[in-house]
């Protein structure tokens, strides 16, 4: 077991999930600690820096890596446990961006209208205090936020040869923008490549349910996970499990189709683990499930299907108690 | 002031918005007592009661009303704080129902797929406790899951002549299926019609975010409610209040629809009750937002947005402080 | 069999199918020649003329009608031949409408910005030359289109005591918007009441395939049916027959679920017609089928399915040959 | 100006658009004759071989090339003219394949229901009858449907370091599976990266339109395009002309989205052909326009957006006349 710390430098960030050469290798067991960059690479520090301007398509939302993880293999699946996202700054941005977000139209959502004005808006951060500051850029009203971290890209490479986009959430993980991807959370990817080829990025100080506007909070991050390999259990969809709960994720348009997606993943889940029957399952889901929405703004939309596990009746440890470990592990290291 | 009690005849229960004759007026600052039906009409009381055998069409989902409001006129808002929500009975009921329900294709997500299997669950409640019993039908596990009653369908009569089936929820409410529906919470309705014409029913001991199956655990109830007639102030789609947080409802097909009209509606309300420009409202609701949810298997599916107040700069009241006058009128009845 | 003949008085117009009193009476057998207005109700009449400011909701999208067919029940089909649909006036109008149309946001496609400029265009028609003259309205651009005379909404009261907005197509018909609905189609609907409720109005000259800017030309018309109740024969969803196809109407949003609900009614409908077992029926309509989108800015998005006759293996007659029948007679009156 | 013939080895098939070398190079001006594998890579040849057995994934879907194209640059167009699409064998096969299609549930429209049967049709050709016969499975039904040979699958590397499965149709080409892309019609595609990397495959004998099944009529061809590089002239989403008529194609899901993005590019192309003012072009494409459906089944759905050239006032030609000249170099050539 190893404690690797990795920093990209500029001309290493990665734009895709896949087509790219491994920064460094781990194994299952190791503790990794690694410097992200915020979804701007850096580049929007204020009011004047407008992301359409000072940012170059394709060159949004890197990730640090990829990571391969020698043990992994198609099949298997990687647990990843996030022991720590600490902001690397005390400020986060956020901005409006043309045609992107949730309330305007968009490159895909088309209509004739203009876009909505471009605006950055700049958050102190007080990592002491647990808070981040909204400032009005129109007014004089500032209110203060809980500041609560999370990493909104983390995946693995694609399966069929196929490279995507760190803007993409899908069955690989990518940006998946979930409040639920804190501190204490572990996810579960399938592999679909030897070494998996892990890489995360775009931590957020804060975001909302849906991340309206198309941007949380940005910031960089250290970050420090620990990882395993399950060996022969595939996961199809990414998955999280807490302390409390577990979690489904599905990444789709319309969004209806990644609550399917998420919910279809949970009862077989819920099934595997306590033995109920498939529609037993579906029910209990339907009247125990709480479904938290990650964002309405990304090329995929992603829901969760999240169930506490003081809901279920006498489940076992969900992929061997793989959670557990690794918070053990990571908290060994601390 | 009055409290005024309603329990139905059979032949008095309603299975429209609009279209029907009001069963009792009401006032201002009234309180009413009703007993509604689930569902089912109380026609599923066990296993072998398959609820497409029992029940037949139009006469599912009944409502108690119309409640003709005063003095209630089209560009006013109805308040109706939800005071008490008690179970009718100690025990409830849900079901699969042939092609609805979210893991299921649908008579509209419509394909040659055989329907699942329907089948029904009874659930014990036992109210003291605060609980309500899963029984699983294929293998013996039960587990208990917190009583959360809430109130699935209430509305008021849509405008343009129009009468809707109690199944949609819609801009006039309806059935609405969110959980945030409980006792507690103040629901804001604009008013389409001279009355308004207030109805309620489908009661749930809880359902999951989304529910899933397309049925919670549904129950017969007894509910309190207080009711104002806010003057001259529209309300577009409906509102929640509770004591510590704002939403505003969506009804929509796709589900990205429901979250665009909520978040709309909710940016405004956030402009109009802290002077925050547009684009601030919208940086501030995409970062403090919740977005639970309601359901994903009725004619429209429903999701909510939600702000806490306590993140809202210097907020006023609120409809006027509407929501805590009718708590307190309710509680001084209580 | 009688020829009847209606034109409504202006405070005859209706604006919902279904919760109307029939304005005559009609048999199978009898050819009705009624007058329709256009969807502005003739207010719109040139460019100062902007539909936001000199229609009032609900009026909008009137119908004449409800006709009650004497001998049409539920579980019954009506039939109603298109014989003629004739101008009105030799001028057409066009606009955009604040928020509807599908290159814009809207009511439910909520976002932020402003809506597109409300504009009138006022066409040409020409019914000799069969033409219909665009005109820009910020260059001197004209051109000549064909003239293809339709109806855009016609239906029959929605069954479960409902009432539904002329502006919304579904499975009682309604604002179908689609093309196909020209001289010399038999349109199929189910009877959901005693009388069905015939009612037809919203004529265009033409319109594109999703009548894009929400607009087609509209148009007063004057449209000669012919009607016949096939007893005991339920139609879902609304069927059209020409010559030489048949074609099943879907109603929903999102767009695909239309298309599913078409594709799904034709598949059976093939198998009934020919003996074709299901998934042979499944795999010709995917080879031999045509999908024409109706519109993409109602309430209900519309898509149909189309077989062309002699794509299908010795089929028997459509609904008993009604549509041969009806022909006939409307020809024989002409 | 050359004519290059390519026949891949098997091992030479790619499954993405992007990360690939090429097979070969070509100028603007060479004619390519090219043996393209139909979507099973011929290993469905009769009813016992299921495609769920005889392909495994991800070889699905194969395309020959990449091809590179000398001159071709990011921010130019490839014109390619298919001139010619001629099936290899007097056979093709279609089939239903596992959760796949539109009329069941799917990988992401997930329902807990079983898939429907998979099973296989195999259909004769008659290049000279011009003619697919269609034979049912289960019953001693057949038809003959008009053969309208297509290419299923074309497209050039995305940009952004992307690599995308061949099952996916987006802004780069790929499986666009629309009947348009037949003999006679002219494709556009941005470049995204030096050499463009054209590649195409999936032929099909004939499709209905939304390949509701998810398969059309599969065919290896031998397919003759002439190619072209309309240098500084970007173009964003995949356009076709024909001698008659212009198409911007969307990919996208809801289905809705790719109509708007279709329309939406339509409207400028129609503004930049005609100098018309862009709401006078979105009056007259929502007038005069066509809507063809191309698949409801892939990855994103795929619609049209057409305009007959007759319909609109005096066009300039599109990228300076491509379109002829592409037709009159492969008939020279033929």
């Amino acid at each position: 077991m190893d404690k690797i710390t990795y920093r990209p430098a500029r001309d290493e960030l990665a734009y895709t999930f896949g087509g790219r050469m491994p920064v460094a290798h781990l194994r299952s067991g190791d503790v990794l600690e690694v410097v992200t960059e915020d979804c701007f690479g850096g580049l929007v520090r204020g009011p004047a820096d407008l992301p359409s301007q000072v940012c170059h398509m394709p060159y949004l939302n890197p990730v640090s890596g990829p990571f391969f993880v020698e043990d992994a293999e198609p099949g298997d699946t990687l647990a990843i446990h996030l022991a720590a996202i600490t902001p690397a700054r005390d400020w986060g941005v956020s901005s409006t961006f043309p045609h992107f977000g949730v309330l305007t139209s968009t490159s895909h959502t088309a209509t004739l209208q203009p876009p909505l004005e471009e605006r950055v808006w700049v958050y102190g951060i007080d990592r002491q205090a647990g808070i981040v500051r909204f400032r009005a850029t129109e007014t004089d009203h500032t209110v203060d936020l809980p500041l609560e971290t999370m990493i909104g890209t983390i995946g693995v490479a694609p399966g069929g040869f196929e490279a995507r986009s760190t803007i993409v959430p899908d069955s690989h993980g990518g940006n998946l923008d979930t409040p639920e991807l804190r501190a204490g959370t572990t996810l579960y990817l399938g592999v679909n490549m030897h070494g998996a080829m892990l890489a995360l990025g775009d931590g957020h100080a804060r975001q909302g349910e849906g991340e309206a506007c198309g941007v949380g909070v940005e910031i960089a991050t250290t970050t420090t996970l620990a990882i395993d390999v399950i060996k022969g259990v595939p996961t199809v969809w990414p998955r999280l499990e807490t302390d409390t709960s577990i979690m489904s994720i599905g990444c789709a348009r319309p969004l209806e189709d990644a609550y399917r997606i998420a919910h279809h993943d949970m009862v077989g889940w819920v099934e595997s683990l306590t033995g109920l029957e498939m529609l037993d399952a579906y029910q209990l889901v339907s009247q125990a499930g709480r479904a938290p929405i990650g964002n309405v703004c990304d090329p995929n939309y992603t829901v969760l299907a999240a169930v506490d596990k003081a809901l279920l009746p006498s489940p076992t440890a969900a992929y061997d108690g793989a959670h557990g470990r690794l918070r053990q592990l990571a908290a060994g290291l601390g």
